[in-house]
């Protein structure tokens, strides 16, 4: 065996549980239950799915995928292509999978990505039959030390029967001592979970494990899949100023210094632009507490922007992959990995009053928010971490184009064809016409706000008509609705193509 | 002075403060904007509003109300019908007042209990000019000590430029010494909230005060107004049944033993007449761990069956009164009275692992709750807790008839009119009819549950006709739905009176 495998198995009696992908991918049955590590993209298993997916083109072979969220091509493209998904939580943000979810072939539980790890220990989720953990070592003092993302591997590892480990060599193994694991006893049982700041350090280098349960280590020498962010443009410019303005205005009004508070940052092209506004910004000493760091996280540390970032996960372009992981060093200090259950918990998201910044899909003129569901019906991505921070934070900001399809599409409609933050839980919402500050506000004086200062103006003059439609036929009601119209504009859309009376 | 008055008020220099309401009330301008002592009809000022009242039919007065919860009706009947209350939050339960929403003249911010502190401390609410806090007494040691519920009251003192107190002598000074009152600092600068379990004392006997910003103290002598519990009845037994099975069955899964979790239990008759059925059920050494305590509770500890109640408010019938309130030293060392910002903090609601039991007016085949809107735009009462307790609980149950109006209309539809709770976050439903289980299912797997389980014979077909429609149209997609059927349920239903086609 290679001396550079053996050097990263450090507990004796594991080497000879070293085997290929296909042995090991052997012991998994159809029906299985399996706990997969990877958060999105980043950390998954890679080998093992792929031998899973020779098996599942070949014979009857299809298990429950359950997993930190979304995960690269081997599981969401291959594996489930081959038809060797029967069921998939808590996120995906493939297009290979999510239309296998829109036409009924693989069930999609699409849930708060704090929830997890809850459902595991109540037995809801499993009885789990075998985890497997992406890992850049296995120390001598028996942790299992991750890579890119934590996840939900804790909780997997602890409850899983059987577990196989990818020990993946492209990773320096100065990635050990980058993570936090600290796991919560079961509800009733439980301590305070002791952070007071995102820098704090609470728990081990790893995850404990009994090594009576690893079936197999398999060696994989693969790097993540590059995360797929599309460039800023103009328009997320334009939303980034805005959002920067309002932040100006919250430190005038003596909310925030200009340290501003520990920012959380959604998935995807939009939240990682808005990020990138604050480099030429006058915030500095800024601290992230977020899921994922994107790029733009990266470029804030490198341009002295931000002194820290707390994560369950690193989801990065190929060139920055190659940045970050080929000086590891270099940022091993300014960052921590935790699971996800600390990462987005309720408990220290309220503690720390972070700023949340998370991308809609739609919003509607009383600051509901849709973030999964294209027309009311078929699933994007999922809701991820963005109701675990928006309930719980100081500042809860949704952003997103005012428009989409080139226009023939407003972003906010008179009533959101699916809800996943309701009125309650939005504080404000940005897209590239402006910013609404709902904090505070009855329905009804939203309303305004958002129409006047967030919708793009072909579909002001109609959000208006329907507005006062809804006023006079409900006599100025509580939440004004005309609830035979209410969802009219996305009926038209699947018709038409467009929102457009 | 009565000796009785001066013996309440500990700090000898405030006892010039004494004066009467309308003197009081005096003080107060139009457009002020006041936070009030008072949660579900419990522990609410009574004669000061009275007093504003009178002014309000007199001259021009219109204030901002910001209170705990639901106040009894010398403010959301009296001072609500005198036109005295421009904008109201963050909730409400009387007739007249609802009204007043419901055609505009009052603005509504139906907002979730734990967050108001948060818009206070922030000064979003605000600035508050005055504090209207009824008190049992004010100690020598300079704590101003509540009655029958703590509500805001402490971040209202804390904030408040000015305060007003009214000094209930209709409770008995053996109440001081059940109020625990623990106030967090800033988001960012907070530690842990130390509760370990519902039976933890973790603060003071009374709210901290600046004396110098006393204005007023005015003498009453009222009881609450009493609660409007409906007695329960053969279909709330029949709930009360299914919800104890399920818990059985919780048991038997070994992830509850006989004496459960601490409980959480929503406002309102049918949240009531389900705990009720515990009386006489095998579940003993019971913990509650809720807002509000309603008649069961006391009925539940004078049976033996609860053995501790921390809430942040004691809401009961007039025939409760005299029982609890005429020998509450029985029943101090039994309860802790809170304020709302602990009682329904995320942080110790997910670390206790709680049990809750919420009302819900409607809910959809996919688990969605509509908790506030009649037909989805006219306000009923509002989210209350129920949002607090349902994302952070172990077991998030939400209860309802069936039906509603005689069995005109269903209390499942295919969607739901307006979006309190969302699939993300609601575990069970239970009707009379039935449970429904909707932990780890995707929403395809919870609507055969929901429409078997928990619909009227009457709208099962029916639901599933419009389900297996908008399956064919969507072609299966995550989350069938026809809209532009989606709320003709209820579209129906105000033009017809009836939801059957």
């Amino acid at each position: 065996m290679e001396e550079a495998v053996v050097k990263r198995i450090g507990i004796s009696n594991l080497v000879s549980k070293v085997m290929s992908a296909e042995e090991a991918a052997a012991f998994i049955q159809n029906g299985a239950i399996v706990g997969m590590s990877g958060f999105t993209r980043a950390g998954d298993a890679k080998v093992v799915p792929l031998a899973l997916a020779e098996r599942a083109k070949n014979e009857k072979l299809k298990i429950d995928v359950y997993t930190g969220a979304s995960l690269g091509p081997e599981v969401d493209q291959i594996l489930a292509q081959a038809g060797g998904i029967r069921k998939r939580g808590p996120y995906q943000g493939d297009s290979v999978i999510r239309n296998l979810v829109n036409t009924g072939e693989v069930l999609y539980v699409d849930a708060h990505l704090s929830h997890n790890a809850e459902l595991v220990r109540q037995g809801i989720i499993g009885p789990i039959d075998f985890a497997i953990i992406e890992a850049t070592a296995i120390t001598s003092e028996g942790y299992l030390v991750p890579t890119t993302s934590v996840g939900n591997s804790p909780i997997f590892v602890e409850h899983a029967k059987n577990i196989i480990v990818e020990l993946n060599l492209a990773h320096s193994d100065s990635l050990v001592g980058v993570h936090d694991i600290y796991v919560p006893q079961m509800q009733g049982d439980r301590k305070p979970i002791p952070i007071l700041s995102p820098t704090d350090r609470i728990g081990d280098i790893g995850i404990k494990f009994d090594s009576d349960k690893i079936k197999a280590i398999v060696i994989s020498n693969e790097q993540d899949a590059p995360s797929l962010i599309v460039e800023p443009d103009d328009e997320t410019q334009e939303m980034a100023n805005h959002l920067l303005d309002f932040l100006r205005s919250e430190i005038k009004a003596g909310r925030l210094t200009n340290k501003l508070a520990p920012l959380q940052s959604g998935v995807g092209s939009v939240a990682n632009a808005v990020l990138e506004g604050f480099k030429d910004s006058e915030f500095e000493d800024l601290v992230i507490f977020s899921e994922v760091l994107q790029d733009a996280v990266f470029n804030l540390i490198d341009a002295g922007k931000v002194s820290f970032a707390s994560c369950t996960s690193i989801t990065i372009s190929e060139e920055l992959q190659k940045k970050v992981y080929g000086n590891i060093k270099n940022y091993s200090d300014k960052i921590i990995l935790r699971p996800q259950e600390i990462s987005n918990h309720p408990e220290v998201i309220r503690r720390l009053g972070l700023i949340a910044i998370n991308a809609a899909l739609e919003a509607d003129i009383y600051g509901n928010v849709n973030s999964t569901h294209v027309g009311g019906t078929k699933m994007m991505n999922g809701i991820g971490g963005s109701g675990d921070f928006t309930r719980n934070s100081r500042l809860s900001i949704f952003v997103t184009k005012s428009y989409a399809k080139g226009g023939k599409l407003s972003s906010i409609v008179p009533m959101v064809a699916h809800h996943d933050h309701t009125e309650h839980d939005v504080h404000v919402i940005v897209t590239e016409q402006g910013v609404a500050d709902l904090r505070g506000l009855a329905p009804k004086e939203r309303v305004p706000l958002i129409i006047e200062n967030c919708v793009h103006p072909d579909f002001k003059q109609q959000l208006w008509d329907y507005y006062n439609e809804a006023v006079a036929l409900t006599g100025n009601a509580q939440t004004p609705h005309n609830l035979e119209k209410a969802l009219s504009w996305h009926v038209n859309a699947a018709k038409t193509g467009t929102m457009k009376l």
